[in-house]
C-alpha cells in the first residue's frame, strides 16, 4: 500500500483518494481547499500522540517554552481532536481507544501527505498500567499485543478479520532508551498489551460487572508477565500496525501509573502523579531536541 | 449480574466493588469520597450520550433553556469527558469508538449506582452514515450488529472472546418512532452496524488506507442493506450490550448524515447540516420532557 521512497517521503497508493482532488479532514474541521495545508504542516519532523487533550495542550505548550519558539492555537476546527504544532513538530491528541486512534491516525497520514511532510517520525505519549514494574516506570514498547495474546492488530474489513504486524522502530527505541539512561528517568522495554476496555478487558476487579474471580486476574497478569508484556494500555496495536504499514519509523512511550500486581485504582500523591505523568514528555522531548538541535 | 428489581433500581452484583467502600471514577475525576453523589446524581431518570463533547454542552444548554430549568456547570473533574445536568437528565459525552464508550459507560452505571438512582433509561443520540437512506433521517435501532456481521458486542476477557446480546429496548422505540411522527421528523427503525474505524472498517474510498474496490465498497452496503442495517456508526454494540446487561432501558437515535450508497465525505450546507445534528435532540428531548412532564 505504502513505499518508502529515497526522499524519505512515503508515497500514497490508493487512487481513489489521489484522484478526489479535494480532501476534507472531517474530524479535524479543514480540509485541502480550506487551509494551506504544505504552508503550515510541510515541515513537520514529528507528531507526538496522546489520549487526553488537556494534556497535549501543555506539552505543546512546555515544549515552546523550552525551545524557545511559539506554540500555534488549537489548528482543530472540530471538537474531536486538538493539534498544536510548535515548529517542526505536531501535538495532537487521538482520544481513548483503537477506534477513536485510527480516526486520527488516518487523518493525520493524510495530513501529511497533503502538507508534503518529509521524514515524519510518530511517537505516542501515554499513560498505563504496569504489569510486574513499579509506578513510574516508563515503558518503550517492543511489540503491541492484543487482548487475544497476539503480536498483531486485527481490523475488521467487509466483515472479514485482516491481521497486520505490530512492529515499532527498533532505533528510535534504542535512541529513546539512551537518552532516558542519560536522564536518569527508569526506563524497560517490553511487550505493551493493547486492551478494548479499560475494566472487564484488563481484569480490573473494580468496574461494574465482574464475571472472574481476583484469581483469574491474577493468573492473567502473570501469563501477559512471562510473555513479555510489561503494561496494559489501549491504542498500542493500531498505533504500530497504521504506522508501520505507511513506512513511518513510530515509538510508543508510556508511564506506568500503577503496578497492577498490587491493584486496580491510580492510588499516587498529586505531585507523584504530575511528575509521572511528566516522564514520557520529558523523554521524546529531550530526543527531539537533541535529534532536530532546537 | 445485575437484576432488575421491583422498584426499577438495579442490583449490583461484583462483591470487589461492594467490598471497596470508596470508589474513585478515574475519567470522571471524582469518587465517592471527593462529591455528595446521591445529592448530585440521585434524581437521574435519563442519561443522553453521544460522541462530540461541544456538542453535549449544546444539548444540555439548550434543554435547560427549553424547559426553564438550570444548567449545571461541567461537573467531570477529567478531561477525558464532559458530564452536564440539568434537572432529571445527565448529558454525557462519550468520544468516538466502543472502547471510549465502554469507560464512559461503566463509570456511568457505577455512578447511578453510588446515586441510588431508579428507574433511568439511557438514550444514545449520535450521527452515522446511513445505509440506503435519505441524508438527515433518524434511525432508531432495533438491534446493533458487528464488524463480522452479526448482532453481539464482541468483549475479550482473559485473553477469550465473549459474545453478548445487543438488544434495545421495543417500548423505548416505539415511544419514540411515535414522538418523531408527531413532529414530522423522518424516522425509520433498522439495525445499526457498529464499525470499528471510520475508514476502512466502513469501506469508505477516501481513507489512507484502501485494499478494496468501488465494487467491493458497493457489494458490501448491498449485503448490509438486504440484511436490514439502515445505518453505521461505531458504538452501538456497546451501547445496547453494557445497558441491556445492566437492567436498564436504552435506545439508540442516530441522524445520518449521508447515504453511503451515494458517497463518503459528508457535503451537505452547513444550515442543512445542524438542522440534520439537532433532530436526535429535538426527538429525544421532546419524549423526555412528555414523559417528564417538564
Amino acid at each position: 500500500m505504502a513505499e518508502q521512497i529515497a526522499n524519505g517521503n512515503v508515497e500514497k497508493r490508493n487512487k481513489y483518494f489521489e484522484d478526489s482532488g479535494d480532501d476534507f479532514l472531517y474530524h479535524f474541521g479543514f480540509g485541502v481547499s480550506t487551509i494551506d495545508i504544505p504552508k503550515i504542516f510541510g515541515d513537520t519532523k514529528y507528531v507526538c500522540a496522546g489520549g487526553a487533550p488537556t494534556r497535549f495542550k501543555l506539552y505543546a505548550e512546555w515544549f515552546a517554552k523550552e525551545a524557545g519558539i511559539p506554540c500555534s492555537e488549537n489548528l482543530s476546527r472540530s471538537d474531536r481532536f486538538v493539534i498544536y504544532k510548535t515548529g517542526p513538530v505536531c501535538w495532537i491528541n487521538h482520544g481513548m481507544g483503537t477506534p477513536s486512534l485510527s480516526i486520527m491516525l488516518v487523518e493525520t497520514l493524510k495530513l501529511m501527505h497533503h502538507a508534503k511532510a518529509k521524514d515524519v517520525k510518530f511517537i505516542r505519549l501515554g499513560t498505563s498500567g504496569g504489569v510486574g514494574v513499579e509506578p513510574g516506570t516508563v515503558v518503550v514498547t517492543t511489540e503491541a499485543m492484543n487482548a487475544e495474546l497476539s503480536d498483531k492488530h486485527v481490523q475488521v474489513v467487509a466483515g472479514k478479520r485482516i491481521e497486520r504486524p505490530t512492529q515499532l522502530d527498533a532505533k528510535l527505541r534504542e535512541q529513546l532508551c539512551a537518552v532516558a539512561n542519560e536522564k536518569g528517568i527508569p526506563v524497560v522495554t517490553g511487550k505493551t498489551m493493547c486492551a478494548d476496555d479499560f475494566y472487564e478487558g484488563q481484569m480490573r476487579l473494580d468496574g461494574y460487572f465482574c464475571d472472574y474471580t481476583e484469581a483469574d486476574k491474577y493468573a492473567f497478569l502473570n501469563k501477559l508477565h512471562e510473555l513479555g508484556v510489561r503494561n496494559i494500555e489501549m491504542e498500542s496495536t493500531c498505533f504500530a500496525s497504521f504506522t508501520c504499514r505507511a513506512g513511518y519509523a513510530s515509538a510508543i512511550v508510556c508511564v506506568t501509573l500503577l503496578n497492577r500486581m498490587n491493584g486496580d485504582q491510580v492510588k499516587i500523591a498529586k505531585d507523584k502523579y504530575i511528575e509521572f505523568e511528566e516522564r514520557p514528555f520529558r523523554l521524546v522531548t529531550a530526543l527531539i531536541r537533541k535529534d532536530l538541535g532546537i
